[in-house]
Formats: C-alpha cells, sequence, structure tokens
C-alpha cells in the first residue's frame, strides 16, 4: 500500500513552554498530511464540501508520543491507509524528523458525513476509485 | 464609560518555546473578553448568527505588546467601547496580571456583516439599546 | 475514586469551518481540566518545573469524538485517575455538554519527566500524597 | 528594499464557525513569514536562541483586514523592511491570495531580547550585514 508523504515545519505558534511541540499541535500536523494526500489524489474539500455536500469528521483518534518534536524542526507527516469502509477511512500515520527518526505514531479513524445533517453518508465513488488507483 | 472585566487562565497551549504567550494568542484572550461582554449585555453569538443572520468580524487591530503573560498566570481581560458607529464598534481592551500590570494594551474595530454576503450591515436596534443601557 | 470537574466555555477560537470545535482542540480542553486538577490538589506546574525541575508530558491519548461541540457551548471537563505508577498517571476523561451529555472520551497517559533532560523520573512524593488525600 | 515572499496554506486548523480564517491566525502566517526571511539570511531562530542567546519579540501590530481568507486557499505572505534600528525591526507585511489579492497588510515591529533578561540587546552584526547584504 502506497505511502504519501509531506513536508512540515515546527514554528513559534506550535510550541509551548516545555520548549517543544505542544501535544494537541501534533494532530494538526496529520491533519495536514490527510488534507493534502486527498488533494494530492485530487480532491479539495472545500469543494467537497459545495459539491458534493460532504466532511469527512475524526471518530477516533490514537497517538503515541515517542519522541518531542522541536522549534524549527524539518517533519514530515507519513499518510497511508489502514482500512477503508464504505462510510469511514483509517489512516496509519507517522511523524518523522527527517530524515527518519519517528516522533509520533497515530491512528485516526475518519467519517464521511452529510455536512448538513452530521449523519455518516457513503465516501463518494470518485474518490474511492482514487484510492483503489493510487494503491 | 463603563467597563467590563472577565478573568483568562494561561495555559500549556497559549504558550510557547520562549516560556511566554506566543504573540497571537492575546487576541484570543480579548476576544473572549468581547464574546463575554456581549453575552453580558444579552447576546450570544450563536443565536445572533442563527436569528438576525450577523456576525462580528475584526477589521482592525493595533496591539502593544508590554510586559510578557507567562504560563499559569491569571489574567483580566477589559473591554470599553471606545467608538460606536452605525455598523461598527471600536474596542478599547487591556490585558492585565492581576491586580493591575498592564501586559497588553489594544485597539479592536469590529465590523457588524450580513454573514452570507460579508457585507457590513447595521448594528441590530436590541444591541444598541443594551449598550446605552449599560454606559 | 473523585472525580474533578472543570467548566469550558467554546469561542471562535476553538471552532472550524464545519461549525463544530477543531478535534485538535479538545486535547485542549482535556488539558486544561488536569491542570486545574493538580492546581486543586496544591500544584501549579509553573511551580512544578521551577522549584521540582519537572514536567508532565502526555504519553498517549486514545480519544472518541462522539458528538461534535458547537461554538457558545458550555461544556464541562472531567478528570479521573485511570491508573498511577511510580512514573505516569493515566487520566480517564470526558468532556460534557451541561447536565449531561457526553461529547467526548479519552484515555490519558503523561510521564513524569526531569525537565532538562525529558528522562522519566519518580512522581514526587508530595503530589502522590495529595493524590491519595483526595482519592 | 527586496521584497521576500513564502507560501502558506489554509487548513481547517486555521478557520473558524464563520467559515474564514480566525482573526488571530492571520499572526501566524505573519511570523511563518518573517521566520523563513530569517533562515532565507542563512539564521534559524532555535540557533540564535542557543547560540547568541536572543530571541526577536514582538512589541507592536498594527493590521487590516481587507479581504477574509477561506479553508483551502493558497496564500502569500510578504515580508519586507519597514525600519530598522539597533535593537529592533520594523515589517511591511501583506498576505495575498494567488496571485495578487490583498488580504490583510500588518505593520510588525520586533525587538531582540536578551533570552534570559527578556531585556533590548543589539541586533547581532552578522544579521545586520545580512540584511543589508540583500537589501
Amino acid at each position: 500500500m502506497r505511502r504519501f508523504e509531506w513536508p512540515v515545519r515546527v514554528y513559534y505558534e506550535d510550541t509551548d513552554a516545555g520548549g517543544v511541540v505542544y501535544y494537541a499541535n501534533y494532530l494538526k500536523y496529520l491533519e495536514r498530511g490527510r488534507t493534502e494526500w486527498l488533494r494530492h489524489l485530487g480532491f479539495g474539500q472545500e469543494q467537497l464540501m459545495r459539491d458534493s455536500g460532504i466532511v469527512f469528521a475524526v471518530r477516533h483518534v490514537e497517538i503515541d508520543y515517542l519522541v518531542p518534536a522541536r522549534f524549527d524542526d524539518a517533519l514530515v507527516v507519513q499518510v497511508e491507509i489502514a482500512a477503508l469502509s464504505k462510510v469511514s477511512i483509517t489512516f496509519h500515520q507517522r511523524l518523522l524528523r527527517t530524515p527518519d527518526r519517528v516522533l509520533t505514531e497515530a491512528k485516526v479513524k475518519v467519517v464521511c458525513l452529510d455536512k448538513e445533517k452530521f449523519r455518516p453518508v457513503a465516501i463518494p465513488v470518485d474518490i474511492r476509485e482514487a484510492i483503489d488507483a493510487h494503491q
């Protein structure tokens, strides 16, 4: 299964008084990775919201903080699909300090929702096809 | 002219690797103050958006960072009206470390907008009346 | 085992374009709860860093997003100890919309670290005693 | 005077329930621009903190919010020096939606501080020389 990678730089905004990246902010990096993976497949989320009336919402996260990321670090966020159902995608994601030190490891489950009712709906066919085409 | 005050606590999330509150996050404190001032007048912004179709958007900020706020500090954010027009409110705001050390001083201009078109509209009459009643 | 509760208000800063609280920001609420729980036991983290040379760092988070929190919501964050070892505390935390709708449920493991070397050290005796006294 | 530019993408983390970028988050973009400008001159701030014992702290911001940035927008942040003193740099910064729509315009004054005492100190000579060389 193919792995998608996206570079992330640590700025002041991401750090806390402990001198390292604040624990909630790693989730921002993970989401930038998923957003860019989807854009790489050909889908902008703004457009999905407007044209298909769907949003992807996070339902579950498990994350291990192994090594702290520091101010000015050049990182890479990895995106892999661990499981795919009719309405959800479960990602395996890692954040690395270049070239190969794993800082955090996470499992993130997102669900495809109707943007008005916030009810699960089937992932659009063209997204499923793009996912299959890139595996 | 009456001054409204609201307490704010500095958490890890607000600080950066310099050990003090990150400069953008002071604007969050200022907005919490304005939100609670409006709630104190009887208006929730969620309700204003839903029932009156308006949002208040910031058009201009001038802020002086005088003394840094630190992790765990107990702060107070102050809200005063400096000017009021048909479509905008200009606030004078200060952030203090209890009891009276001024950390930041700011002027913030917000404009009342139609939430769909993002065009300026008149501030609702009941808000103007509540502002007058509290001066 | 006793449960600690702390109120949280949802502001604009916490929400995203989906109209609900951004998924990373729930972790901020959870941490405010843990910080206030520790303060309730008599310990400020700024002081712990300065006087005892320790910081508590998050090692693992599991979180279920059940119901989204919305702009202007009045929430309560709950803190309970699920497990306690020599160097770590595992919390069971929930975020509720007043009075009793559970929005998120989480398990958070924090480790006591030497603030310079970022190596695990024993939780200070006075904190352990305060925890025991409050059970 | 030369202008430095850096690309910025708007993610969910940056937006609020109004559907646009939250007003405080524009200041993050501005700072990423200044950080990358300094890196472009050859100076990482982590290194400056460690080796020269200095940090750059923001003292004053004036910002006009002209047009809101939206989710998924591709932006460019511009950095120009408006004034340079012995201890401070005043930047003129703009945020544009590609190719040339100006969204925000700002003046930001930063002061060079001793990182321990938070007192103003002279900007290091090698930074001044690099600034001169790039004008």
